[in-house]
Parts: C-alpha cells; sequence; structure tokens
C-alpha cells in the first residue's frame, strides 16, 4: 500500500499562534480584561505576517476568548475566565467482574437523546449539518449508476476493496502498514466491535472496560454473556495501566475494549508512550485488545493521535472505527482491523449480516478517492473545538462552582463531575421535560455508579437555544444539589 | 395501514394457459413427439384468443418443453421427458439436541461459491442481471440528494418509516395486519434472523430447526452458542408437525427456526392448513417461531404463499424477510416482525449495528413508492420458472437415473439426492477444479449428513457454459457413485 500522496494535515500558520494565545488564556497568563498586544507589534514579535496575527484574533474572537472594543484594539473577554473547574482524578471503581445488565431505563434515556423536539445535549451524534451530505450524495449517484451487479456476491466477506484500499491508506499515515486483506467493512463501528467481542470471548468470560465506559460496550458485553471488569480511567489520560496490571494478573479477563482516543464519555486520550506501554502489557498477557478509535480523526490538536494498534507486533491489537462521526452518521459504514483475528471477525460478519451495504460502501470510496476528506475534516474539526470552548464557557458561567469538566482536546463530548448530592437521572428527565436532552452518568456504568455525572454533547453549532439549554441545565444542578445537600 | 391501491399479482390468461400445458406435460397426458392442437383449434376450445394461445406456446417454447416443426405444428419436445425421479420422503434425523459446530471447511466451501471465475451453481444468490439495477440505481440517485440530514439520527431505532409503510402494505396482502412500529428494518434478513433468534433464546437452549437446513443457520445457532434439534422436513411439504410436536413434549426446545416458503435447500412450502396448525402447535407449547421468509416473493404458482405469520394471534411468530432476494441484493436491506418481541428486537438491533444503511433503505423506500417492484416480480419469477425447468431437464438428461430431485414451487434452488455411495464433497471438489461450484449436502446439517446430497442454483439465465456444467457435473455424480458403489 502506498502512503506518498497522504500528507498528515497540519496546524496553520495562524491556527498555531491562536493555540498558543489560548493556551495562555486558560493558563491565566492572560486574564480577563488584558489587552493582547497590537497586530502590528505581535506581528513582528511573532515574526509572521499582519494577516497571520488578524486571522488567529478572528479565531479567538469566534471561539467567544476575545473581543474588539471600537479605537482600543483586542481584549480578553470576561467569559474566557468563566471555565469551570478541572476534573483530574480517575474515580474508582469497584473490584471484581460483574454480570451485566443493562436496565430498561437505559434505553429510554436513550430513545429520549434521539428525539427531533429536544435540544440535543444528550445525543452521541455531532450536528448532521457539519457533514459534506451534498458532496456524498454526488458520489453517491455518480457511483451507484456504474456499480458492477456481480460485486454484491464478491465483496460479502470483506467488503469493497477499493474502500479498503482508501481506508488502508489512512492508517499509513500512523505508519500502521494493513494490506486490504486485513480489514473487514462492517455496518459501523458497533458492529464491528460486536464481531472483535464474539471472535476473542465466549459467554462466561470477563472483558476489562473503562469505567466510566460508553453504554453500548455494556449493551454489547450483556448480549454476549460477558462479564465486565471496570478499570479505573483518568479523566484526561485514559485508563491506568497500573490497575490493569493489577486486574490482569489477578483476574485473567479475556479480552479488554478500550477507546484510546477521545474516550466516550470522558474525552481523555492516552499518549502514544501510554499506548506503547498498554500494548506490551496486553502482549505479555496475551490478551486481546479491542480498540474503539471512532473519534480519532475529531483531534483539536497539530495531528491525529496514532492507535494502540500502530504500536502492536504480536496482531493482538483488533482496531475498529468508522465514517459514522466525522464523514457519513447515516451511511453506517464501519471497519475492523483484527490483526491476528482477521478470518475469525470476517467468517463471523458472514453469519452476522453478510455485508455492509453495497452502494454505501462504493460511494465512500468514490469520495475518498475523490480528495476532499482531509479539507472536510479540518473544517469540521475547527468547527467542533469552537463549539467546545463555547460550551466550556458555558458551564463556567451556568453551572455551580462545584462542576468539575473536563477538558477535551478532541470528538465532541464533555463530562461534568458535579456536587455529591446531585442527581444525574433526576436532572434527565426535569431538563427531558424542557425539552432538553442530557446523558446522565449512571448509563456509562454497570450499577448505578456516576450519579452526579453529566456528558454534555458540543457536537451541534452554538446557538441561543443551546446557550438557554445549558443555562437551564446549571440551574437544575443547582437545584438538584441543594435538595439533597 | 391502507392496502386499496395493492392488489395481489394474478396469473395472465396466457400464463396460465401454458401452466395447465405444462402440467399435462408433467403428468405424462402430453409425451414427448406429441402434436399440441393448432392454435386455431386450442383457441376455440380453450375461448381464448389466438394470441393468447401463441403466446402460452411462446412460453413453452422457452421453458424447452414445446418445439415447433416448420410447416407441421408444435410438438412436446425429448427433453420434456427427460426429468428426474421425484424426491418425496423425508430423511430422518438423529433424536435429541446437539452442540452447532460449524467447521473450517463450511467456510472454504461457501468461499469458493462466491468466486467469481466459476459457474455458479453453488451460489446462494441469484444472478444480479435479474434485477432492475438501473431503476434502483435511478431511485438511490434522486433519494439521495433531498435525504434529510435529521434522519440518520431519527430512524435510529426502527428504520425509515416510509420503507416500513411500503414493508406493512405488502403484508396486507396476506391479511397481516401490521403497524409500522410492528417492523424493525435491518442489515438484510440475516441480521434479522440473528436478533430474533438473540431476543428468544440464550446461551444452551436447544432450537428446533429443519433437516435438511440453510447453513446459515447453523452458524447462527453456534455463534449464540445453541443447541440444535433437527425436525424430519418433507421435501415437498416442509416440516413433519407429529415429529415436531413430539420434540416440543419431549424436549421443550426454546424456539423454532423455519422457512416455510420455498425452503432453503429443499424447495418446500407448506400448505396454508398445515401452516395455521404448525402456529396453533406453537402457540399451545408457547414455543418461538423464527420464520425465514426471504423467497416468499419468487412462486410460480397463483399467487404468492402466505406466511405462518398469517395465522399468528398470539404474537409468537417472528417473521423475517429481505430484498435481498428478489429486487436489490447489494443494499443488504431486510426486516423483522417481530410480534410481541418487536421491542426487544429493535433493541438488540441498537447494540448490533444501530441502524440499516439509510441511502440504501429511503432509496428502497422511493423504489417501491414507485409502483414498477410488482412488474418486476412477474419478470422474475417467469425467468425463475423457465430456469427450473431447463435445470430439470438438464439433470434429467445427465445425471444417473438415480438420482432424485425436488420439484421447486418457487425459488431458485433444487435438491439432488443421488445414489448412496455419492460422496458430494468429493464431487463439489472435482467440479470446483473444473471451475464449476455446487453446494454440498453436508453443509446443511449438524455433523456430516446428507453426504450423497447436492443443492444446485437454477438462478442464473440459461447458457451453453450451464448446460455443460450440469452435463460435467452428472459424469462426476455417477463416477463418485461407481468409484464406491
Amino acid at each position: 500500500m502506498n502512503a506518498a500522496h497522504v500528507t498528515a494535515p497540519r496546524l496553520k500558520r495562524y491556527q498555531a499562534l491562536a493555540e498558543d494565545m489560548a493556551g495562555a488564556i486558560r493558563a491565566g497568563r492572560l486574564r480577563p480584561g488584558d489587552r493582547l498586544p497590537s497586530v502590528r507589534h505581535a506581528s513582528r514579535a511573532r515574526r509572521v505576517s499582519p494577516s497571520t496575527v488578524f486571522q488567529a484574533y478572528y479565531l479567538l474572537e469566534a471561539r467567544g476568548l476575545i473581543e474588539v472594543r471600537a479605537r482600543s484594539g483586542y481584549y480578553v473577554t470576561r467569559v474566557a475566565a468563566a471555565r469551570p473547574r478541572v476534573l483530574e482524578k480517575a474515580a474508582v471503581p469497584r473490584a471484581g467482574s460483574v454480570e451485566v445488565d443493562v436496565r430498561e431505563r437505559v434505553f429510554d434515556i436513550l430513545a429520549a437523546t434521539m428525539r427531533r423536539d429536544v435540544v440535543p445535549l444528550g445525543s452521541a451524534f455531532p450536528s448532521p449539518s457539519l457533514f459534506p451530505l451534498k458532496r456524498l450524495a454526488a458520489a453517491m449517484a455518480s457511483t451507484v449508476k456504474r456499480l458492477e451487479p456481480h460485486t454484491a456476491v464478491e465483496y460479502l466477506l470483506q467488503g469493497n476493496r477499493a474502500l479498503r484500499h482508501q481506508i488502508g491508506l489512512r492508517y499509513a499515515i500512523d505508519g500502521v502498514d494493513l494490506a486490504e486483506d486485513d480489514i473487514v467493512i462492517t455496518n459501523g463501528a458497533m458492529e464491528a466491535l460486536n464481531l472483535c467481542l464474539a471472535a476473542v470471548a465466549r459467554p462466561g468470560d470477563a472483558v476489562v472496560i473503562e469505567s466510566p465506559t460508553f453504554y453500548a460496550a455494556l449493551q454489547a458485553l450483556q448480549r454476549n454473556g460477558l462479564r465486565a471488569i471496570e478499570a479505573p480511567t483518568h479523566p484526561l489520560e485514559g485508563i491506568e495501566l497500573d490497575a490493569l496490571e493489577t486486574i490482569l494478573r489477578e483476574q485473567r479477563p479475556r479480552a479488554c475494549w478500550l477507546m484510546t482516543n477521545f474516550q466516550n464519555p470522558l474525552g481523555g486520550s492516552m499518549s502514544d508512550a501510554k499506548k506503547r506501554a498498554l500494548v506490551a502489557l496486553l502482549t505479555r498477557y496475551d490478551t486481546p485488545l479491542i480498540e474503539d478509535d471512532v473519534y480519532a480523526e475529531l483531534y483539536f490538536g497539530e495531528r491525529r493521535p496514532a492507535p494502540a494498534k500502530a504500536f502492536d507486533d504480536a496482531g493482538i491489537v483488533l482496531h475498529c472505527s468508522s465514517f459514522s462521526k466525522c464523514l457519513a452518521p447515516g451511511y453506517r459504514i464501519g471497519w475492523a482491523a483484527p490483526g491476528r483475528y482477521a478470518q475469525a471477525v470476517a467468517r463471523l460478519k458472514l453469519s452476522a449480516s453478510l455485508t455492509a451495504s453495497i452502494p454505501a460502501e462504493a460511494a465512500l470510496a468514490t469520495y475518498l478517492a475523490g480528495g476532499g476528506y482531509d479539507r472536510h475534516l479540518r473544517r469540521l474539526r475547527r468547527a467542533l473545538q469552537a463549539q467546545c470552548e463555547r460550551m466550556l464557557h458555558a458551564i463556567g458561567e451556568h453551572f455551580p462552582q462545584t462542576t468539575r469538566a473536563t477538558r477535551p482536546q478532541g470528538g465532541y463530548f464533555v463530562w461534568l463531575d458535579c456536587a455529591r448530592g446531585v442527581d444525574a437521572v433526576r436532572v434527565h428527565e426535569q431538563a427531558l421535560a424542557q425539552r432538553i436532552s442530557v446523558a446522565p452518568g449512571p448509563i456509562f456504568s454497570t450499577g448505578n455508579r456516576f450519579r452526579n455525572c453529566l456528558r454534555l454533547n458540543y457536537g451541534h453549532p452554538w446557538s441561543a437555544s443551546i446557550e438557554r439549554a445549558v443555562a437551564e441545565l446549571g440551574r437544575l444542578v443547582a437545584r438538584s444539589g441543594s435538595d439533597r445537600g
């Protein structure tokens, strides 16, 4: 596979400058009311053109971090300081493995987050308006007319070859060298994860998951008759390796299911070094890693974080991803790169659903070969990052001081740890009565943990109605806390 | 749901006449070499127009049953008599339930049937050339451009509403009255069947299947950790109810998984009376029926056979079907009408793959609303029926006299029961070496039964290469039989 014409996207000069200044504001070196250097001054000091400075200031203004005052200059806004406290401690889950029993309530909560008539702070999806739907439609229309009839049968086992080629090219960016036969196309990442789970574990086995974890992992474990071992997970840096090693040594789980990048719901990512250590540890214990990596393209930093798969020599990492969060939500095209389990996964897929939708696969292959994907992703990431800033400000303004929030470096979720007495499920119900959805903490865990936590989605273009919804949530949280406290 | 504008397709006059005469040929009342009545004579005797007689004769000629001799008239062909003996006895499976263990070999065999470079007599699919791919592409192109972005989320749980409406209209033809919420759209029938299985059975449970059965049922049972009870199944009339009742009474299986219409691989169908009795029996034992009904639209008779679902008052029938065999193989759109298990199936689907491909669902809804579906189906059925006749003749001509064959009344499979010594897996291997695929009996059963049986696909337009392939298969079967015998 040839990666020659794929280049890792980089921050433009003005973006780097804006990042730098945003960092200074976050760190408190620039405080609300402080005046920024003039454009001319900054241009000389930073050795960039005045237009680069203008662009950077424009970006910071769009994020609400600075404001222009007429005939005076740029100032750090009041709202820039209105950020919630950082959540930076992992919760300690109970020890041992438990049977998974996802209750009715969870499905009702999920159904509520899908309602069309609510402000979708509880949604698991970003706004469809952020995706290049017109270009995708054009790719679909042109592709479907020249689809070779025979492909329906030919691609049954692993899916459209051209699409697997395109996916392989993107792995090559991270230095992961995959042949087309190492990739199995699936009905979204969810099917990929289910198939990988079925390939490595049998009913009754225990699987390590994060705490808190993506609720669909709990559903998948339950469906497959698997037990869950929850491992402490740092809000910024991912699963704690010492704790994981203890679990591996003492409980001999059959597999791990982790999100290494922009974990849902916490938003944290493991560093490259930590990923390398993770894979080494799991290799030592001969324990496969199911790596759910659907948010990797949505990074706010300079480059896409590598998957743990990049450090996998033994073939124990079953890497799963999809186009659902970053390109084409409704097409339902995902994939697995299951390492040494590739054949097992392909076979399970045959008996699960045969193949994904052939026109959808082919249309995405056409779109990706067309070359607009990276441009779209840059735009998408900028939008999400700006919305993230807005969301953090709004939380800082409207939630009680006791609220701690994660600091997402990608994706579109922020996780809130509210005061101890807050009842997130109650807040969810009260918010829903006002047509605001929110994802309450308990759905991200076995048992009834994270009762005072909420996951908020900032994947929708900022608007007055979102601002009002966050303010209302802040009021509900304050009231819930004082009811109990 | 309103079925007013849906009419049950009926045989045209000329088709009915052709059917009648084909029946006379099959029954031996008209024999090879017999001269048919002249067009004028038949027109008067049957009280139809001469052009109707012409069309009927044309159809019989296309099926190879009659031939024109210049200046003389129409004669029954020699080949019309060359039909294999009828298989009309059910095999007796071993008693008790067994663990399902689909072996490596089965996957290799299935992979071989998907090769592009073979004559696809072992294929599970009809020829893509029989489908209205251009009209589907046009429906897709027009639909995808006006897809509402929000539908990706809105239809997560059960799938596109317009498509569920269209599917409901077709149920109404059979007098099955379903609301849109009674239908769950899935990634093909295969996913529907898997979800239904997961909704009614837990690992370790036993499920009744037919003998022989569709191999994917075995794979699904294995994946779900279920045991299989094989029930004797008549080649023409389906599962034997007395034997089933004994199983229900003595072994208390958790569910049945049956194909009531044009069963794969036998091709037999249960009568309406038998379906009614089946549902009554299962209701008495409170045992859900997973009804795999993907071939129903491919009937050769006057009307579509009803599903067992049509006789289900208690909601115990989980009816599964798809568009993959009759309209759009690669779109991977199927559905379940799971009766009282509808909510459970919808939820399992959410954690299995969320939803099927949104553009594919919407395109099919557009196509179905457009109204060409029944016209396409009539053409498809005529083609399959003609190919079936050809295949039976070719088998009669080229296979040993000892071979017994089913008499399909729909679908595109014929099942051959060869002489006792014939080794079907060996025949499969030898045929593959000559680029001919065939589905050997043992893959349709647990254990290694049906060793002397073959399933042939007649879903491809008849051609010299297919004729040659059948002749070659006949030689291989004859040789295999004499090797052992």
